[in-house]
């Protein structure tokens, strides 16, 4: 199934597959210049898609929202991605689509008059959090000078590569001794950070933030098994201070699912170990990566 | 002087001129899958560079500013930029220069571990508002549903490729019969559209944005002309009522210099014909393309 040449990953680029690592887009195309697109990461764990079906709805109301016209079917994308993890030989992966508003024609800046354009790949399984580090848990810092490129300016529900404000704050956490950053918004409420969405739990009852923020599948997912174990969980707006009460923090993402963070500016949270209702989340995600409901295997 | 090949423009990547048409870079340059890059766009206009010194002092600026380091002096980067411009065999010419952060080991999400890049481009000189055009002026819109990403969240200085706002609000203007258009941050304030700085003409006296918006070299410059011809220009933070009540109203751009807007949200601005003062400053725009002052002959 593996193939030496594909070891960095398989990419799916104008009709041809190719190790990920000699992939190339053009230069001109507007999804490059000008940030223009859209995109979706589904993952494979265990030779299946977790919520395949999931990823693909939000990718085609994002693209939808950015009144793009695909180049290919939702069927044909669907192949291509078991094109990419098939060729890649992953067994665990991570799965991404994009589509990009295309190349301007000289002297065209329309974005009408552009041909939207795929791309797909497949790398091994990322994550934000590596297993081993969630013994310990990440050290998250909340921005002091950065805030959440806000949804009156670009839709955060439409997953985008619009990262300059994670990236800023990135260097941010970093200076500040810690490992990643959660940014908040103008009124000071926790929005989200690089890659992920962010629960606290507060006086037993977990949050998250309600809008603002990418709608994650994994925070869906942690909301949905929430409801199932009859832990209270809420979408709605908090702030720092509360973020700062909470008994336990987690981060989640496709990149790595629920992942404890243990400091929050340099602060023990809570006992300072990842907690009780994180563990328990953590297992029961990834035992649903095993069951029908959510899962389809992959045509390798 | 002139290659067919080179029709479409000509690239510079990883070492290797190409046509622009056939350039391409790595699908996993961060600057495509996080917009983590900076760029900058100087004009040649008869062969000669117009206020080169300026933008790369911006580009360095700016790349400086996101933790770049480029992998080229300053001076490499410049006969680059020669080199694109002679062999697309162009006399007027948009030439581009890119930093982008560069390509994610695998697992590595860390910015400081990427080796960034440079890449280049010449095209033909391109026009926000094409020539024939200004002749009647652009229509320009006031954005209602779409505020520009504020500099809290992304510097707006530090001159990027998120176009997320303006991709959103151009939609709008051609929704609501205009050809552009001009995004306000938070407050109200107008700020710039996509690709352009803004000037109002009122009470005789030029207004354009202080704050929250890429300090264009073609604003500077007509900041600088101003103060030459006695006419008084102030650089602060206005809103969408005293644009309407403005006189002329021009936007500015290295794409296309000086272009008038002669209506606002449908309604003429002033006479509704390109203004005294809007046609002064573009005649004194391009006289000053040939002022030793600003000009460096490219190296053909």
């Amino acid at each position: 199934m593996s193939d030496d040449d594909y070891d960095s990953g398989c990419a799916w680029i104008e009709g041809e597959y190719s190790p990920l690592n000699e992939a190339r887009i053009p230069l001109t195309d507007m999804g490059f210049l000008h940030c223009d697109a859209t995109y979706d990461v589904v993952a494979v764990w265990n030779r299946k898609y977790f919520r395949l079906h999931e990823h693909l709805e939000r990718f085609e109301a994002s693209w939808r929202r950015l009144h793009m016209s695909p180049p290919l079917s939702t069927e044909k994308m669907r192949e291509i991605l078991d094109g990419c993890t098939s060729r890649a030989g992953l067994g665990n992966a991570y799965v991404a689509m994009i589509m990009s508003r295309g190349m301007a024609l000289p002297g065209v800046r329309d974005p009408r008059q552009m041909q939207n354009r795929f791309y797909a790949y497949a790398t091994p399984y990322s994550w934000i959090v590596k297993p081993e580090d969630q013994e310990v848990g990440t050290h998250l810092v909340i921005s002091q000078n950065t805030i959440r490129i806000p949804n009156q300016a670009v839709d955060p529900t439409v997953k985008n590569f619009h990262w300059g404000d994670m990236v800023r704050g990135l260097f941010e956490a970093y200076e500040r001794g810690g490992q990643t950053i959660v940014l908040p918004d103008a009124d000071g409420n926790i929005m989200e950070g690089p890659g992920f969405n962010i629960f606290a739990c507060v006086d037993g009852m977990l949050l998250t933030p309600a809008t603002g923020m990418l709608e994650g599948i994994t925070r869906r997912t942690v909301l949905e098994l929430s409801a199932e174990l009859g832990i209270t969980a809420r979408a709605e707006q908090f702030d720092s201070e509360v973020l700062r009460s909470a008994d336990e923090i987690f981060i989640t993402s496709t990149a790595g699912g629920v992942m404890p963070a243990t400091t929050l500016d340099g602060v023990p949270v809570g006992s300072g170990k990842p907690g009780p209702m994180t563990l328990q989340l953590r297992q029961r995600y990834w035992d649903a990566h095993e069951e029908d409901r959510w899962t389809t295997a992959v045509n390798y």
